[in-house]
């Protein structure tokens, strides 16, 4: 599908894996089954091994199952610039794979700075593939124009973070600014770049992350930004229902659409896998833990 | 100075650098002078050998020179694994050469994923070595947590982007919040922690970014946040003068305290250091460049 915009790829992407569930990869080396190896030293030959086999077989569990990944860098970061190398070729892979794939890494800094961020992690041939990247606007709307220009370039898209799902999100996204939260503002400032990003079916390539703790203010953003991704985590683990989860998406004839309801923990770490003795069964309570999840998402 | 504070040991490098200026190091690969390696193929190993030559340069010209280094993460990722091998090299030269490193990657995501970020960048053993790592609290206070503790438990320090020095900083940092700008309020959120982290002489590791082309901005965040360390980018090249970068730091019998003024162009990139033929003489001109800043400051 070269040449399509991300908003496009997305659509398509969960239209052929029959559900929006995004697959986070987030390879916790004290959660990784004893199976992919026992290493926990940071950055350790055999910690940076585990991690990558681990990794790897996510993505290979993933595929056909899920609309996309979407690793943290964080915990490629934690390994150093080894585990960096696991990203880049865990990214590699996926994009090899058609996978889309959603690299977390909430970048953010002043333009000039971001221009070098976009090489990083925007497109295909990024030294850390993505078909799409989360990012930061605290520091400005004006922060997001090299990101926007990369992404425009390369097809892919962004998701920005406008009400997160922990505890204290609302410490700044729900001051009051002149009788509504901050995160609606800001959402209102993402309106006109999104829909100039949309294409002839409705799927923006500028998307938002949108907490899955938050039904409600998922509707309202949904209100500001009807043709916006949303990227939503907090299904599973951080407590999201599969009906919150999905409260800001939009329902087509195919299902649906305009967003990826994340899972990670309840994913890669579901309580089956956890003592596998040999890949196979493994990959079978991945199977299951994905199987779940599409379900409990296509019961709503 | 093993135990002491990140407030009390830069307290001391400001003192025994008698400055409180800040070499930002962006390897821009289009910027480094030939001298370095004309190769500007992204994580091509031309690429990576000019980038590491030219940082390490850069720390050699910068010790007793300036009171800290602050390199900038974006354009390491943006060379790829190897290229984060030479971040975390560079970040290792410093912390061994006892220079004040603070790595500027603004980190930010919710408490779990923050701890897997604190362990990749805070502290002189992290893979990423620093003394104190800038990051963004957008996504609420609590996300804060799990980087303090590291901080704390290692005598390492933060800065938490409170206002930024570009254009459009004010699209959210300035909408107001109850009368007061948005960044006032998340200063006021941020004071009782930098006050529970502040040494007997009055210096915090819990810092703000408070960009230089705003000094009345700057001046009204030192009264919410007395004892919180400034640090300040955007003099020079960004166009803040001297006395406006100075505007949140505090003077005492010794000189600046309580802040670091950023410069990374007008130091690393100065257009005598452009064309030099040799190592020495791209050494002089930057030694001339680290003097006409230090004295700039010194003036005020």
């Amino acid at each position: 599908m070269a040449g399509a915009s991300f908003g496009t790829r997305l659509a398509a992407a969960i239209r052929s894996s029959g559900t929006p569930l995004c697959m986070g990869i987030d390879p916790h080396p004290g959660m990784v089954p004893a199976l992919f190896g026992n290493s926990t030293e940071p950055g350790h030959p055999d910690t940076i091994r585990a991690i990558s086999d681990f990794t790897m077989a996510c993505l290979a569990a993933a595929k056909g199952r899920v609309a996309a990944i979407k690793p943290q860098a964080a915990f490629f970061e934690a390994q150093g610039p080894d585990g960096m190398r696991v990203l880049a070729e865990l990214g590699r892979s996926a994009v090899d794979a058609g996978m889309l794939v959603i690299m977390d890494a909430k970048r953010n800094d002043i333009g000039s700075t971001n221009a070098a961020y976009a090489e990083a992690w925007i497109g295909h041939d990024a030294p850390f593939p993505s078909d799409a990247l989360t990012v930061n606007a605290f520091l400005g709307l004006d922060t997001l124009e090299p990101l926007l220009a990369r992404a425009d370039a390369v097809g892919a898209g962004l998701f920005v973070l406008t009400r997160t799902s922990n505890p204290g999100a609302g410490d700044l996204q729900d001051l009051d600014v002149g009788g509504k939260p901050l995160f609606h503002r800001l959402a209102e400032q993402l309106a006109p770049l999104a829909t100039a990003r949309c294409d002839n079916e409705g799927h923006s390539s500028l998307g938002i992350v949108a907490g899955a703790t938050w039904p409600d203010e998922a509707r309202a953003l949904r209100a500001i930004l009807p043709s916006a991704p949303f990227l939503v985590p907090g299904f599973g683990a951080q407590g999201g229902a599969a009906a919150d989860a999905l409260a800001g998406l939009t329902r087509d004839g195919d299902g649906w659409q305009n967003g990826l309801i994340n899972s990670t923990r309840g994913l890669i770490f579901p309580k089956a896998a956890h003592d596998a003795g040999d890949i196979a069964s493994w990959r079978a309570a991945i199977d299951e833990a994905i199987t779940a999840s599409r379900a409990a998402l296509a019961a709503v």
